[in-house]
Parts: structure tokens; C-alpha cells; sequence
């Protein structure tokens, strides 16, 4: 199991946990909102590290990008598995569209 | 090799593609500035997809989202990997928080 | 009448024009979500030509902000008057916090 | 002089205050970077209000919006009446086009 599944196994878990204890479960408590509102803010903030050339930076800010979009998805009942098919599934399309792109020898 | 790691390598490959067959390579010769635009635009979407409640939108929205994540990160330098080990650091971390703060039996 | 109210009122006497010929008509036939997204971009543009210390770009971006932040409030019920009267309520109350908090003669 | 201005003219008067009193001074004395990240913040609510439907929530939403605009704006050396020139150069560019597209009579 990779990083980011064990992480949204984790997030699953926690749902349903004291809010006193776990961040995800106050975060649930405030509701699909707040969670958008957080992915924004950590959105913005990805932007501004890449911007600034600040690696360490940008590595904690995608991570807390990555956190609250799996935060997000599993309030919405989306799965990371079913972002990562619609992934695969365009790198198929993708991948027969630049083969039909290039030149007949 | 789990789907986001092929994604990111697949990215890899296509940076130094020719732009007018690679979506990459074009996004890559407009520079970070232009990647980060994507990125914010993205996170914009997820946002408001999560909020009408269109799980299959959001689901292309998450995955709009991660990809241009992902080609930002290339392009500043940082692996997956990276971000992957700053969410495991913080997991172990916040693990170890909340058996600290368990009330003692 | 300023600049922001006369280009308020060109927004609002736009808003039932022929989508083929304004802009404001076509966004408005997409709906709120869209609007709200435009809102959303330029905010990152904006945000982005201040990194970079564009001053050119930064007017522009301000400008397309502004414009699509009139447009989203109009659509949404709320006219310029109630966000100035808003501003000008907290200057108001600002401005007496900072009497308070002076240190006594 | 309109709200707007009036807010630029405290903008600019605050940016020198103390930091402990002046809610302006501290956000410059945080740096560039940081009025942007608190305008796409603003950017992110404003957005999510308006999908909400929430008209006062909004109000309160797009007056932050402003204000951090005009702070970033001022940090950044552009005036707002270089921001609604634009826009009234626009508007003119904007009137010429849309008579030019009119049927002939």
C-alpha cells in the first residue's frame, strides 16, 4: 500500500474520532465547506512557494495540499482510487492520441 | 509502480517532448509562472465541484488537480516522493501525538 | 459617480443583453458556479503578478478582479453600496479601536 | 472622495504605524507574499459564500477582498485609480466594440 493510500485509510479512520484529539474530526465538524475553504487556502499557498523557488516550502505545502484534497474527496465520497482511474484511464486516451499525432513513416 | 508514480515519470518524460504533440512540453515552455496559474485554477474548480455536490466533476477536478500538481512539483524539483516522505514524517509524528494525549488507563 | 459604480451599473444594464455581443450576458447564461470561478482565476492571476512584481500585469489582473467580483455580487444580490458600507462600518469601528488602545495622555 | 479611495488614503497612512496597533503595518512587516496569500485567502471565501448563497456572508467576504487587494496594490506601487483607469479604458474599448458588432441598420 502506497503513502497516500495509507494516508487516506488514515483520514477514513479518524472521521469519526473525538475532534478534542483528531484534526480530521474537527475538520468534519465544520463541515464540507471549511474543508474546501482549507484546499484553497493550501492551493494558494502551493502557488507562492513554487513561485518563491522555496523547496522545502513547496514540499510541506503540496503535502497539505495532498492531505486536504483526500480530506475533501472522502467527505464528497470519492475515493483516491477513482481519481487515480480517471488518471489512468486519460493516460490511455492521451497516450493513443500522441501515437495517432505523430508523423506516418 | 503505483498510478501517481507512472504519472509523475510519464511527466518526466514528456517535459523535453516537442509542445505541439505534448501538453507538458507546452506547459513547461510557457514557465513555472504558467504551471502554477494551472494549479490554482484547478484548485478553484475542486472547490466549487466539492461544494455542488458533482462527484464525478469533482473527481476530473481532483485529478486536473493532481496532475498539474505533479508537473509543478517537476518543475520545482521535487519528487513525489518527497512529499510523500514530509506526509509519512507528520503521520509518525501526529501518531505519537495522539497516544500522548490518550487519556492514561 | 466613481469609476466602480458607473462600471457596477454597465454590469447590471448588461446583465439581459444578447449573449452574442456581452461578455457579462454569456457569463451570466453559465451560471453562478462559473462566475464564481472566473473570480476565483483572476484572484490567481492577481496573486501571481505581484510575485513576480508586474506592475502592468498587476493592474490588468486588478482590473479583470474587480470586474468579475462586480459581477459575481450582482448576480448574487449584493451591490458595491453594501460592501463600502461594510468597509466603512469597520474603518469605523477599527478607528476607534485604535483610540482605545492609545496609551493615555 | 469615494469609500475606496478613503480606504487607499488609510492603507497608505497605516503602512508606517506600529505594527502593534496597525493591522496594516504587521501584515507589511510579514512581506509581499503574504498580503497575496491573505487576497487569494479572501479570494477562496468570497467564492465559497457565493455558492452558498449567502448574501451577508458575502458582503463581509468581498470587503476583505478588497481591502487585501488595496494593500497588495499599494505594497505593489498601483494605485486604484490606475486599476479603474484600465477598467474605464476598457469600458470605452468594451462601448466601441459592442457598437461596431451592432447589425447595420
Amino acid at each position: 500500500m502506497d503513502s497516500l493510500s495509507r494516508l487516506e485509510a488514515t483520514i477514513i479512520a479518524r472521521r469519526d474520532a473525538d475532534p478534542e484529539t483528531s484534526y480530521v474530526a474537527r475538520l468534519r465538524a465544520k463541515g464540507r465547506a471549511k474543508m474546501a475553504q482549507k484546499l484553497g487556502e493550501e492551493a494558494v499557498e502551493t502557488v507562492i512557494a513554487a513561485l518563491e523557488g522555496d523547496r522545502a516550502g513547496l514540499t510541506g505545502e503540496a503535502a497539505d495540499l495532498l492531505f486536504h484534497l483526500i480530506v475533501l474527496l472522502t467527505e464528497s465520497g470519492v475515493t483516491l482510487a477513482d481519481v487515480t482511474a480517471e488518471l489512468d484511464r486519460r493516460e490511455g486516451v492521451s497516450g493513443l492520441a500522441e501515437k495517432a499525432s505523430r508523423p506516418r513513416e
